[in-house]
């Protein structure tokens, strides 16, 4: 078949990992702990199926689930959402990402994104037959310029892709940043979707700028979240979106035809764990924070420059004074000549990024983390 | 937002399944086991989780788990598809038949489907910016009538869905049938999408007419299928496809941004049943069938018409010697005062669809069969 996605090839993550694997090398390169989620999570899982809770779920998500998805919001972001008519569980965030875009972008609609993007918005753009605008920000605060941003907008500007805290930056945006996205859509048609998996790893002392907690532009915004990234359990695929009614009445429509409904016991064990276990994501930024800065101190004395991470996973490295190499020959160079897999950023960009800057994941136990800043210290 | 689906519902399987409950009525409409998996399987998954393969799967599928159907599709079929290239693993059937309509089908792109035809087929298809061209097919027998669908082909004809063991009529083809569609197509370039969801729960002595058979044919085709029902655990939600490497490219693309990866600990354990308990699908039709006919023989004392059914765990009855209401006006009276739930089939058509038929589940438990009969011959 001629393809619809012509340009497309398989995701670094798997070609990072894969190339990690063929070379035995220490994988900070795809997002994903090398340790385990909770023991009571995993328990809850075992009891749920052991009940018997096997069959379908309701397409929208079980109500245990999106009920203590709506106190959580509500604790935090001081926002109640409608746990019928708001949240959506979906197979992991990836999908809440793909029926947004499709529910709202037609054909000729234009999409505005920040580079460096994550991977997956532009595609299911590509599909719905909108056109992607990508404004690029610079190291090392990848800051907007509002009145860059507000040139990009034009009568067909249907959505914004914004992403805080971000991947694969690590940069945050603050709530201040939220205000000035909205005081330029405010009198336009154009709808925000806000993809926050890392919403529960923020190191910034504001606090994450969820868009939830605006009450003007959340009447317009779609805020995606990720269980995987919160309890460590990136293969489990569940995640959600929140947004009002009239829009998730849309999502699911597309939902509904494309996953039906999510696994059902494991909905439950989360629904479990989000109950009774709120100290878990209360204590994540200082766990993640820990593992940060332990890899940025085994960094120390490498020839490799440590960028401030405010939030996510990862920690971007500036190698210029090891390589003139460009990013992604480098991340080859990297795994096979040191045994460290990472993350080229240019990847991430639709313009010519000619920075020398990798990503590097922390989620990561100790000995891997310090076996990493080992190796990479002999550069 | 303007709707990209305006004239979508919600699906007739969650609307059937919300009035049996409010009403407490016995629910065969929406298709689903009322009893659980095997324990064999449910201990696996367990056993997975507790060991620590909750990180993301491989884009593509665990290679077990592919593996695995690689080996049972040649021992069923006598064919074997490439475990790395042709086989790839999805969040359900659902996600299988919708990675195919939107790599394959593009704006304006014709589609043709029979009638009465499973619901997730004709959405799929209008986001792709495709025209579904409908074939009714009509009762007792739903007989394609091979000159008609041949005079439905045009330059424009780019996928041809069919369904066997067929949802919601219980029908089954013959492998003359795919002969015959094979004969019409085999000088177009025209893509099968063949939903064998059903593909173990057959009564035909013929046995199942997967296209995977065909050795011409399943160079252009797209064969589904789905764990959830071989394993009586629909909330699971995992199923497969199963296309030539090239075409498998090009469904793995949408794949990769839709959902990315489905349920690690999950996968495993079904690799692990599979390759160990192929018992388990060997006695599926038996198992079926005994409940099948236990339904059918406690209806044979009321004044609905049971018709036969060579497949699936649904049947279908002839409500005509009791009432005059329509089949939607009919379940709904049935749930409320007679206290069973069923689908009625006008609602898989685009054409009027005036006979009195509607849709019964027997995978159910005994008991669960012959209270509903009993209700049922009180008609
Ligand atoms: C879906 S695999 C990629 C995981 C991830 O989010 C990342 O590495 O950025
Ligand atoms: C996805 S809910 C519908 C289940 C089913 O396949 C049916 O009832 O036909």
């Amino acid at each position: 078949p001629e393809s619809k996605l012509p340009a497309l090839g398989t995701t670094i993550f798997t070609q990072m990992s894969a190339l990690a694997q063929k070379h035995n090398a220490i994988n900070l390169s795809q997002g994903f702990p090398d340790f385990d989620g909770p023991q009571y999570l995993r328990d809850r899982l075992a009891y749920h199926v052991s009940q018997g809770a096997n069959q379908y779920a309701p397409m929208t998500g079980t109500a245990t689930l999106r009920e203590a998805i709506a106190a959580k919001t509500e604790q935090i972001y001081g926002y109640a959402p409608d746990a019928d008519t708001d949240i959506t569980i979906t197979a992991g965030a990836t999908e809440s990402l793909y029926i947004a875009i499709t529910a709202l972008v037609s054909k000729g609609d234009e999409v505005i994104a920040f580079d460096p993007s994550y991977d997956c918005y532009a595609p299911a753009v590509e599909l719905a037959g909108g056109v992607m605008k990508r404004i690029q920000l610079q190291p090392p605060e990848f800051k907007v310029n509002w009145a860059e941003f507000a040139d990009q907008i034009t009568d067909r500007t249907k959505l914004v892709i914004i992403n805080t805290p971000h991947n694969p930056s690590a940069t945050v945006w603050s709530n201040s940043d939220v205000e000035q996205l909205w005081q330029i859509i405010a009198d336009k048609h154009i709808f925000v979707l806000s993809d926050e998996v890392y919403e529960h790893i923020c190191f910034a002392p504001e606090g994450h700028a969820s868009v939830l907690r605006h009450p003007e532009l959340r009447q317009r915004a779609i805020a995606v979240s990720s269980f995987g990234k919160t309890y460590h359990m990136t293969g489990w695929r569940v995640g959600y979106c929140i947004a009002p009614a009239i829009i998730s009445a849309e999502l699911r429509k597309v939902h509904q035809y494309l996953t039906f409904s999510i696994t059902t016991p494991v909905q439950l064990a989360l629904a479990d764990m989000l109950r009774e276990a709120p100290e878990h994501w209360q204590e994540l930024p200082a766990f993640y924070q820990a593992k940060r800065d332990r890899l940025a101190q085994g960094l120390a004395n490498s020839r490799l420059k440590v960028m401030p991470s405010q939030g996510t996973y990862f920690l971007l490295v500036d190698y210029s004074d090891v390589s003139d190499l460009d990013d992604v020959a480098f991340c080859h160079w990297l795994t096979e000549h040191v045994g460290v897999a990472a993350i080229p950023m240019s990847v991430f960009c639709a313009a010519p990024f000619p920075h020398k800057l990798i990503r590097l994941c922390f989620a990561k136990q100790e000995a891997t983390l310090d076996a990493a800043a080992e190796r990479l210290c002999q550069l």
